[in-house]
């Protein structure tokens, strides 16, 4: 049984692997830290995992000094995650942190979209957790950059062709629209319901944080500088962000073969599902669940893609993907606790 | 044209006083203060009233010292009110108060139900502003007290069949289930878009303050102690209260009878519609609106009647309503700017 | 591994009993039929099951007749249940109805609420199968009538306090609202996205077919005759029913020892959970759980008492309950497939 | 008083038009068509016009044959209303037609993305009635041809940048989101409640009809042949569209620029509201309105615009629009019956 702790744990994304991990036959959460619901028993502050987790208490915030847990998912916000994870590392946990604080290779540029950078030093030895793309390097990690809600999206949608050559650079327009659950747990008029509900809009237009993570990845792909083009949005729906990606190809292809190249290149993948030719994917087909669902479309006349990607913010988007990784780092089969169907309905 | 001011400008009723207040061809609204908005211009902070309102800014909230409106609309949280409203009144002012404090007569209770009044000697001159049932005094009132929005429902369901001397005392269940605006404007994680879509419960069951308003105008129409009991709910969507009331009768009706008789006691109300016989009413359809649509039931053999009223919390459970009673104090047709149909869709 | 089919599969208890089964390690779904659907591969048709049951076909309804499952759910609508369910039992399967055909012991009564029954004989014999109530029974059951969804609410929330003959009878008030999906699976007007977002309303005043069904358990408990008022709402969410129910007690209690009876009378219950004194149960807190949440509300004056049940229609109020009961049939540990954390967010 | 006739009355768009008619002072409707309620009341069979048009009565399909009114509202689908049509012309109506019928101007264009056109020659006599870009022709037109909802905020958005022959033929994005109802009053399963609440999707990927409409625009516009790549979405929302719209400048321009080149073109628009410099419309900003709100990005460096427009479908895309319509060729105020503060909340 491997024993695991959840820093900052009373946000959504801890709320969720506290979901997913109550399903792992070879987990057990031991510990948790929250500043809000210190010493208040797990189930109580959450009625809904009661008969889960019933001795489950949490502990404040400066407990992450001291675990016993071996393998620790932080579920801090950004800038908080830099100054707790070199302390997990040092005492010699195995760490999958949830914020966007190592996911930027390059320190300028992550200073350049977040703030100060105070662990510079681990950026080059924290693995971009994307399993599909990087799953060898993740088994050896000790340090797990699991990647924004976003850019896992974005990424698994654009790779298959920008890793074959085939998209012109600055040609790529990324047009996602995300759940509110994707804003975090917190009181905010913005995310309240009569703001949100009936409501849909832009934001962050031209500066969303996320637009680095994904040029760094197809930059990686390309092996040239790729732009994207990145607007997100926000849905009213709790769960979910479905990605419409837009490219201009570097030669004409029909949409049987770039449905050819997707089906390729994802085989053997179980997270990752290619529709149906002529068949795209609606958010609420993966609902709950760790699947990436992915449609294509090409018009071989004006050499234009679209594809369009569907996600759980909260799971594949985030702590689904997370516990991907962590069955990766410590051995267990890669879809252990995971294999539940999206609840569509 | 009457020149009107808002106090507490920012809040749901607030705005919605402004919607339909935009839409009256008699009234100006001049003044409006909020202490969070100070010096910003209205339809800057709020875009949805661009093309309205355009030269209207925010005062700050002691601005209520000191305004040139003949009639002011209070819509400050209660508390807060009872601080203003005096002052309101002796400058000369004409005051439509939405909050709680001077819709209960009784101070004891007052002070039972929600905290310390300081203003008690307001309460007997403060005309409960329910029109259907108190137009003659409001016409003349220089205070008065607008309806909380769960007592409008509840209280226009019943109050025929009371006031018939038909209902059994304490027989009276109200279930009532609420859209979010009821909970007001301002961040709070219970009411976020992620804890409310999808999600449905009771809450303060046998504890909420609208208890001893219905009460009261309840035993009013009995002309005895009239108790209930009064469970709200809040909805995932952002307007409407749908009341479904239980009582038993002193007597067997047929849902015939009960009809007639709802239909006799609201003849020529244009804003309380009683659906055709056999049909019940949709917060969607008064949507928008300051309709109060009635549907009745009677089983003769249980002598049970079900009484269903569908307001939109925001119009006739608040600021139309509020409308209402200044047409009545200001001498316009009473209909003036609310004879919209209602958005049912 | 227990092979079971699904006569009437592409409904949402269908679409539901997929969902839950593909999590159990003993069960193994080979037939499944549709009339709409026939020849069409699950998978295909509804691509969130991608991944699962991936040589899944769907016969076409006459398939009932030849089914090599040893257990088979019935998920068709009633009416059409009465004709299959008589030549599955005679070919010696065990049979779990989800349809109300043989949820009503008294014929008449059956035929007085829906129509005529053709297999009356059977009804003697069926099982009501809410395992909480009736666990020895369903064990040794060839034929179990699945409870109707506002029926397990309705019942677990009022069952302790008339079995141990608290109630007045005549008292009870049901007030019941229900998520969307409670309608099923077909076009209609009525259930379309823009009528039920932002609505709300009661249906079937005085006349819901679950009516019978509640007061028939109600009955046995009391071992008086109960008869109820029960309204049922329909809810903008896809899933969950809240049941707020209203009785008179013959003595006086506190919130305080109704609390105790529940929680002694449900010990040991995985399913049932009764929350902490004071708080209530919301349906979000069981969405896609096959957990009946309860809380309890007592006011030793008025003896009167609230009791508030949760339940996923779609779970514990139909296909989650169906495989609880195929647990016990089957002899596997009643929680089998069950156990997974209620999708809260 | 203008005299006023819907054939085709009972889907959201009819129903829409009486929505908006009950506030406008110059116009009765005095006849409205329907298959399906013939015969029926409209306030009977829509509860929530109780109150208003209570003595009108759905006449059948053929009454179109021999109507009263002056102007008619012609809300068919596309298809059945080239044959009504030419029958209104002939007996001397002016008709503003809701449907495609009308809009394209090349036959060839129709047929490819439609069906046989049996009424060619009226194409040439129809005005496309987006009165923002062709007030004059409207004022003259005995037939207009109302825009399409998604054109409506297509068009608007790109307009002023084509016409200034500063985007890149070619580069043209538009990805839509809209509301539900766009989809029309149906009954069908994939608009039901529970298949699109908490979904999310793209549709018709590569082929939605309304994209010869938008290029035909762009097209005039340009003054040369434009392409656009039109994605759809469907929103879990009732009413409103936004698009975001993506192209290339043939210059580099700032934000600040764009912002000013589209303030000047819609100086004097009353529905069209150009939002502050780097803000944004949420579709929430107009529902129940005839605005379009729209917010413009521009990157000087990557000569790259993003124009962002909301409307409400069912207003400015479609009823609200042929209202506006009817004022400038019946002579009203363009605004009469159109100057709501949209219900934002």
């Amino acid at each position: 049984m491997l024993i695991v702790a959840i820093v900052g744990g009373s946000g959504y994304t801890g709320l969720e692997l506290l979901r997913i991990l109550a399903a792992h036959p070879g987990v057990k959460v031991v510990e948790i830290t929250s500043r809000q619901y210190k010493e208040k028993a797990v189930a109580s502050v959450f009625p809904h995992l009661k008969g889960f987790y019933d001795g489950l208490i949490f502990s404040g915030p400066e407990k992450f000094k001291n675990l016993k847990a071996g393998l620790v998912f932080c579920a801090l916000p950004h800038g908080a995650s830099q100054e707790v994870v070199p302390v997990l590392l040092e005492s010699g946990k195995k760490v999958i942190d949830l914020s966007a604080d190592f996911r930027i290779k390059d320190a300028d540029i992550y200073e350049e979209w977040y703030e100060e950078h105070t662990a510079k030093n681990l950026l080059k030895k924290a693995v971009y957790g994307l399993p599909e793309l990087s799953r060898v390097a993740i088994k050896k990690a000790k340090l797990v950059a699991n990647p924004g809600c976003y850019p896992t999206g974005a990424i698994l949608a654009l790779y298959p062709l920008v890793k074959a050559g085939l998209v012109k650079p600055d040609s790529i327009v990324i047009d996602s629209k995300s759940g509110t659950s994707g804003a975090g747990r917190q009181a905010s008029v913005e995310t309240s319901f009569v703001e949100v509900a009936g409501a849909f809009k832009a934001y962050k237009i031209g500066s969303h944080r996320h637009t680095p993570e994904i040029e760094q990845m197809l930059t990686i792909a390309a092996k040239e500088k790729m732009s994207v083009a990145f607007t997100p949005h926000l849905l009213p729906v709790s769960r979910g962000i479905l990605t419409t990606a837009y490219a201009s190809l570097t030669k004409a292809m029909s949409a049987h073969d770039v449905h050819a190249l997707y089906a390729k290149f994802y085989k053997g993948e179980f997270f990752v599902r290619i529709m149906d030719e002529g068949r795209f994917p609606d958010i609420a087909g993966v609902r709950g669940s760790n699947f990436c669902d992915i449609g294509v479309y090409a018009d071989p006349k004006t050499k234009r893609v679209i594809i369009i990607s569907a996600i759980d913010n909260l799971v594949k988007g985030a702590s689904g993907q997370a516990v991907q990784n962590m069955n990766i780092m410590a051995g267990f089969e890669e879809t252990t606790g995971l294999k539940n169907v999206p609840m569509a309905y």
